[in-house]
């Protein structure tokens, strides 16, 4: 099958195995995959991955022996594949799994193939009225959704949501629908338009001034990130971690201490009420596609979405 | 002026004195009021309250000392009058003050008449794209987003809202945003259809069967709801109380204890939040709307806000 591969190099593979789903798992044709902020550090080395790269999907199951009733239904995936069985999945905690693999991240091939493989109990079925390209943005979304799970996030707080790329628009979106007073800073006023036009209020981070929040969000996806939102706090606030990078940051946890700041690192979130919301049309991810390329143009989409300032570029895979 | 007064009867005064603010408070024409399930409880006897009925408006400052830019503005306003300066208020309750009024409901005129008064602070400007019509709905609004600044509602969690009425309706549409798994629970096929047009899953009470949820809210209004509501919390669960009546209710608190339930009484909540949901437009209030009379026909309007079944009915003031 075709696969857009990293092994040191990124390159389109036309011969690439395809897949056999282990028991418990289903075999799943790609119809659309995003390309996300960590497909291009995994390029830069996150993860010392090598394989199929992509984890944004909507496809359609084509076998599943443990799931028959998955077979032909349009679903997307929970890109974690754990064990079921340890403590941490016991305890609920299944995106923790200390044996999970991740689809395109951790030794598990990922969706910018024609078929991926992953356990039946990651697939989620579409609801008929979201379309691919809208659906492909259900595991970003989750991410954000993974924030209102963890937080308690009152709508009288002020949030300041740090990043006006495709999380940090996707955050901003999930978040403004709690009513809390939000602030998006951002570096580019052609993508902090996006949120003005559905009435998010929005600044340059050029002229933000001194500004602090009780919950500040850096979805820079950059180390220097931390700082500025950091500096955005108020004591007894709490700062959310969203970027993920390959780096070590300097860090005055002094100073988190005598501010009695909160940190919470937040990754991957749960599918059921980013579909939810993406069934509601309540999060304009349509905006958010700069392009689409066909699988076979795979490098250059990923040239694409490298370019500074790119939004959403998605592969049509199948 | 002219006011709608409950002093043992409901009746419609034409020469009722005009307020006159006294220092903090400002001077407000109402233009649209709106009857509400605990004026029909007043008129029942709750909290004993003799005076102009009415605590749902949205007017114009006709005078204000104290922040003349208020002046012209046109507003909605908090309903608790609060000293300002105990304890309580200065912890950032004002909304328990004890020394508080509340406008329409304890020891303060309300807002069926054409003018009545309020502290300064207790007043918010709309922003021009939220009609009257809508304005109105603020301060019920606000009383459902006061759930979500109480209770952190997970998107992953199961919710039920029990209660197909104007709070429930406003309620449910608020949970909704937060993307969690949720079903409203009624006794009207047509108003659960409000919800259902908006994406957002409800059941016939009398097809309920057994359901069980982490979060269930009692919109009821009538002391029965609490049994239902409290049948359908799991353990370790939460059961929000938003129903206010004249009576009381005989409780089972052994199995609370049991079942480690958590019980969150619900009031007033915060107009912040609501004034930013109503101004994306992402709550649909006017649907609510079953008539609007005017003041001078306001005993009719009472009588209509009392038959079974009916939603919200407005008073036309100035």
């Amino acid at each position: 099958m075709k696969a857009l591969v990293y092994d040191g190099q990124l390159r389109l593979v036309t011969d690439y195995p395809q897949p056999k789903p282990p028991p418990g798992e289903a075999l799943v044709r790609v119809r659309v995959a995003g390309i996300c902020n960590t497909d291009l550090e995994v390029v830069r080395g996150y993860m010392g991955f090598h394989g199929v790269l992509g984890h944004e999907f909507v496809g359609v199951v084509e076998a599943c022996d443990d799931v028959p009733e998955l077979v032909g239904r349009r679903v997307v995936g929970d890109i974690n594949a754990a064990c079921g069985d340890c403590p941490t999945c016991r305890a609920g905690r299944h995106t923790h799994c200390p044996q999970r693999t991740t689809l395109g991240i951790d030794r598990r091939d990922g969706a910018f193939a024609e078929f991926l493989t992953l356990p039946a109990v990651n697939l989620f079925p579409v609801p008929d009225q979201i379309s691919d390209r809208v659906a492909v943005f259900t595991e970003p979304l989750a991410a954000a959704c993974e924030i209102t799970e963890q937080v308690h996030l009152r709508p009288t707080e002020r949030v300041i949501v740090l990043g006006d790329g495709k999380l940090g628009l996707l955050v901003a979106q999930v978040l403004a629908l709690t009513g809390c007073d939000l602030l998006v800073v951002g570096r580019h006023a052609e993508k902090l338009a996006l949120l003005q036009r559905l009435g998010i209020p929005t600044v340059l981070s050029s002229q933000v001034g001194d500004v602090q929040a009780d919950v500040v969000v850096d979805c820079t996806g950059h180390p220097d990130g931390f700082l500025a939102a950091r500096a955005m706090v108020r004591p007894r606030g709490t700062l959310v971690l969203k970027s993920t990078f390959h780096g070590i940051n300097q860090v005055d946890l002094t100073s988190l201490v005598v501010d009695e700041v909160q940190l919470v690192g937040s990754r991957c979130g749960p599918f059921p009420p980013a579909l939810r919301l993406l069934a509601r049309d309540l999060i304009d991810v349509e905006s958010l596609i700069d392009a689409v390329y066909p699988l076979d143009e795979g490098v250059t989409a990923f040239e694409h979405a490298s370019t500074k300032g790119t939004l959403k570029i998605l592969l049509e895979v199948t």
